[in-house]
């Protein structure tokens, strides 16, 4: 179930996404958050660095360092994550992803779910708006 | 199978990870191989800058920029890629991944097989011995 507090850090992550844009990067942001807290936000930067590792959810995970490892974490993220996202996600036990467009990429949810994340697909209007650029 | 040049760059993976260990890193190593050619090297760097998405394999493929995006890739690790560095394999189409040791750390050799990698464990024990201390 998404809640509003949801929906205010899915448009967090919505914000890096266009502040990536704006650096001349693919529009996808992210968010990671534990409790009530942001700890940590990132956006894809494979333009702007050559990095192609930098997608925004590893990029976010980097900038959480040694938080990564608590316990009960969402990341929330504009787009669904790719095999090494989702890859990041289980190997850092994160417990709830919140996905803003799986129509644009599709990703693979329900590896994640057969993995036990608890995933919550929204299709958010704005989120999916940000790939059509 | 398993070349004398297969050897060869899982030797020189390996002086990576004893050049992290050195650094008070986690001994683990890569290197990414195009035809006959490294493109890049890289190892866990995760104790020494407190980011920790920088396993060997993606700090590996960081370093090579753009260059994952060629076809034909072998990626050589000292140690069995975890579920981030297997499915960045997966992700940028790597078609073959050498693997020192799947003792310390078996990982999933299987799942990246199911996505068409190449994957050729060797249980060598000079890299086996890298985890040991």
């Amino acid at each position: 179930m998404i809640t509003q507090t949801d929906k205010a850090y899915l448009e967090q992550a919505r914000l890096e996404a266009l502040d990536g844009l704006a650096e001349g990067g693919y529009p996808v942001g992210a968010v990671l958050v534990d409790g009530n807290q942001a700890i940590a936000t990132g956006r894809n930067r494979s333009n702007q660095t050559g990095d192609m590792t930098a997608h925004a959810e590893i990029d976010c995970l980097r900038n959480a360092g040694a938080a990564v490892e608590r316990e009960g974490l969402t990341l929330y993220t504009t787009m669904s994550p790719c095999e090494m996202c989702s890859g990041a996600v289980i190997r850092f036990g994160i417990t709830r992803v919140v996905i803003g467009d799986a129509v644009s990429f599709a990703g693979d949810p329900d590896h994640l779910r057969r993995h036990g994340v608890e995933v919550e697909v929204v299709n958010d209007p704005d989120c999916m708006a940000l790939m059509e650029g």
